[in-house]
C-alpha cells in the first residue's frame, strides 16, 4: 500500500465523491450534455493557470536540487497541457481569448486557491497532497473510463479527453508523481502528521467534486 | 472620492449583489431563518480564523515599522472578535467544539484562499484591497441596517450582530482601514494597477455574496 | 534529552563557536569595547524588525489555533523587546532615529533572511529551528554569564543587557520555546528529518556567531 | 534613461563598489588569484541554486501568463547555466560532489536570502530589482572586461568566464531583464515607491560587492 492508496482509504467518502461523481458517470455513458463539458473545458483552463503556479511554487519550496528540478518538470508539463486543451477548447468552438476572459467560477476559485495556500502555509509534502486528487486522480478516472482500452472509444463523443487522460503518457506522469509522493513521506511523514494529511486529501477531493458539480449545474 | 468608494464604483454590479444580497435583506426585515444565520455564523467563525492568518501575512510582509504595527493591531482585533463569536455562538446554541469540528464550506474556502493568495501573491496593496470588502463592506452592511441608530432595533432577533457592526467600534476600525488604503495607493498605486485591483476588488465581493447565499442555501 | 539539546548535539562546532564567541568571553570579563557593544546594539534593532517579520510568519504558517496563538504572543513579545531595545539604545547614546536609518550589516541580513527563508521554504518546524539559536540560545549564554546570579554583577558594563537575558522572565520564554520546539518536533519530525533540521540549526548558529563576530570587528 | 540607469544613477556609489571592485579589476589584469576565483566559482554555483528558486518564485507570483512564461525562461535557463557551472569548475578541479557539499558563504546568504525575501514580501517588481544587480550587472561587468570584444582576450586565464557574460547570448538575456524591468515598472512603479526600489537595488549591489570581496578574502 504506497502513501496514495493509504490517503484513499482515510478518506473514502470524499474520494468516491469524487471519482464516482455524476459528471463522470454521464460522461462514461457519452450522455454529459455539451453545455456541461464547456463550461467544465473554460474553468479548467482557469485552473490550470493556477496549477502551474502551485508547481512553481513547489520549485521553489524545494531544497534538494532533485526535487526542484521534479518539480520544474511538472511545471513544464502544465503549461504543455495548456496548450493541448486550447487546442480541445477550438474544437468545442470555445477561442482563447474567451478562455482567458472567462471570470473564475467560485468551485475554481475554492480548489486552486486550497492548493496554493496548503503549500504557502506548509511543506512540499503538504502541498503534493493536495495536489494528488488532482494529478494522480485523473489517471484513475480515465483508466476506469476505459476499462477494455482507449481503442474501444470509438466514436465516443468525449473520446479525446478520456485518451488525454487514460493514455499512456499522462499514466506515466501520475506513477512518477506517486512515487514522488511515497518518497516525500518517507523523509517528513510522521504517522501524527498522516491524519493532517488524509484530512487534507479529503478536503481536497471534496473541492474536485464541487468543481465536477459546477459542470452539471452550468447545465440546468 | 476615497480609494475605497473609487473601487466600488469600478465594481458596481459585483458589490450591490454583496450588500444587497437576498441575506441582508431577510436579515433586516428580521425574516431571515434561524438555520440561515446559524450556518453562517459557524462559517463565519472559521472564515475569521484565516483572515487572523491574513492580517498575519500583512505584518509578515510590512517592511515600514507602521504597517507591521498596523497589521498587527488587526490580527489582535480579529483574535478578539473570534472570541465575541464564540459568545454570539454561544447564544445561538452552537459549542465552541462544534464550531471548530464543522467542516468548511466551498464558500468559505473561495473567499479566504483567494484573499490569501492575493496576499502572497501580491504586495501589501494587494492584500488589503482583496480584503475590503468584508473589513470595510460590514461597516456599510452594519450602517445601512440601522438608519434609525442601533437603539431603534427593539427586540430585533438580530440586534445583536447588527450592533456590532453597526456599533462606533467596529466603525472607527473601518473608517482607519480605509485611511490605510488611502495610504498604501498613494505610496503604490498607478493608475494601470487601479484596474487589476478594481477586479480583485470586484472578485472578492462575489466570493462575499456566494458566502450569504451559502448561508440562505443551508435552509433549503 | 529534549529537541534542543539533540540539536546543540548534532552541531556542537557550530554551536560552541557561537555561545563562546569571544564577544561573549570579552562581554563577560566586561572588557568589551563599547563600540563594539554600540555597533551590536544598533544592528541587533534592526535584527528585531526581521524577527517580528518572522513570528508573524509563523502565525500565517499556523493551522491549529494554538499554534497561532503561540506564535502571536512571540510576535507581540518582540515588538515590546523592541522598546526595551531602544531605551537600551539611549542609554548608550543612540536615539531611535539614528538606529532605523543606520544600514543593515551583511551579518544582519545573513541570519536573518535565512531565518526567513526557512520559514517560506519549509513548516512551522523548520521556522522554529531557525529561529531557535537566538531566541532558546540568548537565555543559556544569559545564564551562562551569571553563575552567581544576576545580583552578582555589582557594576558591570553589561549589567543591564545581561540581567535582561539571565532574567526569569526572558529564561521563562525560552523554556516555553523549548517546550513548543518539542511539540512541534513529535508531530511532524522524522529521524531523516532530523539531519535536515541539524544543518539548519547549525547554519543557523554559524551566522550568529557572525553577527558577534561583527561587532568585534566594528571596533577595529 | 530606462528604468535601469535611473536605479544605478540613485545608487552610485554601491553601484560602483559593485562593478569596480577589486576583483574584477584583478580579473580584468590577469592577476587575481586562482584561489580567489575557485572560491568565487564554488558559491556562485551554490548561489544558483537559489536564484533558480528566485524565479520559480516570480513564476508563482505571477498573475498573467506572459508573466509567468518568462519568469520560467529565467528559471530554465538558470538551470542550464548550472550545467555550464559544472563544466567551469571540472576545468578548475572542482568536482560537482565537493561543490555541492561546500558550506555557503555567509556573502553567499546574505545576497540571495535578501532577493527571496524581497520577493516573498513584496511584489514582482520588488524580486526583479532585487535580481537586477546579477542579471544585469553581469551583463555590464562583462562587457566592460572586453573593450576591444571577446576576441582580443587570448590566452587571457578568465577569457572563458568573460566570454560567457561578454557573449552575445548572455548580452541578449540581460537586455530583455531591462525591457521587463521597464514593463513591469510602467504597470506599477509610482514616483515614491522608487525611493524604495532604489534603496532595493543599493543594497543589493553592496551585497554583490561583498560576493567579490569574500573571493578576495579566501585567498589571504
Amino acid at each position: 500500500m504506497d502513501i496514495f492508496d493509504r490517503l484513499k482509504a482515510a478518506a473514502t467518502t470524499d474520494w468516491q465523491s469524487y471519482v464516482d461523481h455524476d459528471f463522470v458517470r454521464q460522461m462514461a455513458a457519452g450522455a454529459l450534455p455539451q453545455a456541461a463539458f464547456r463550461t467544465y473545458l473554460v474553468q479548467d483552463y482557469l485552473f490550470l493557470i493556477q496549477f502551474a503556479r502551485a508547481y512553481a511554487l513547489a520549485t521553489y519550496k524545494s531544497r534538494a536540487l532533485a526535487d526542484m528540478k521534479a518539480a520544474q518538470a511538472g511545471l513544464a508539463a502544465i503549461l504543455d497541457e495548456m496548450d493541448l486543451h486550447v487546442r480541445l477548447c477550438g474544437r468545442w468552438g470555445l477561442s482563447p481569448e474567451g478562455i482567458e476572459a472567462a471570470p473564475e467560477h467560485q468551485a475554481t476559485v475554492a480548489y486552486t486557491r486550497f492548493v496554493l495556500d496548503c503549500g504557502a502555509a506548509g511543506d512540499l509534502l503538504d502541498l503534493y497532497v493536495a495536489l494528488a486528487p488532482c494529478v494522480i486522480g485523473y489517471a484513475e478516472i480515465g483508466r476506469n473510463l476505459v476499462p477494455d482500452g482507449v481503442d474501444a472509444l470509438g466514436n465516443h463523443p468525449y473520446r479525446e479527453w478520456i485518451a488525454e487522460y487514460a493514455g499512456d503518457a499522462y499514466q506515466g506522469v501520475a506513477a512518477k508523481a506517486r512515487r514522488h509522493l511515497d518518497d516525500l513521506a518517507a523523509r517528513a511523514m510522521t504517522e501524527r502528521r498522516f491524519d493532517e494529511l488524509a484530512a487534507t486529501f479529503g478536503k481536497a477531493s471534496r473541492l474536485e467534486a464541487d468543481f465536477w458539480q459546477m459542470g452539471l449545474d452550468a447545465e440546468r
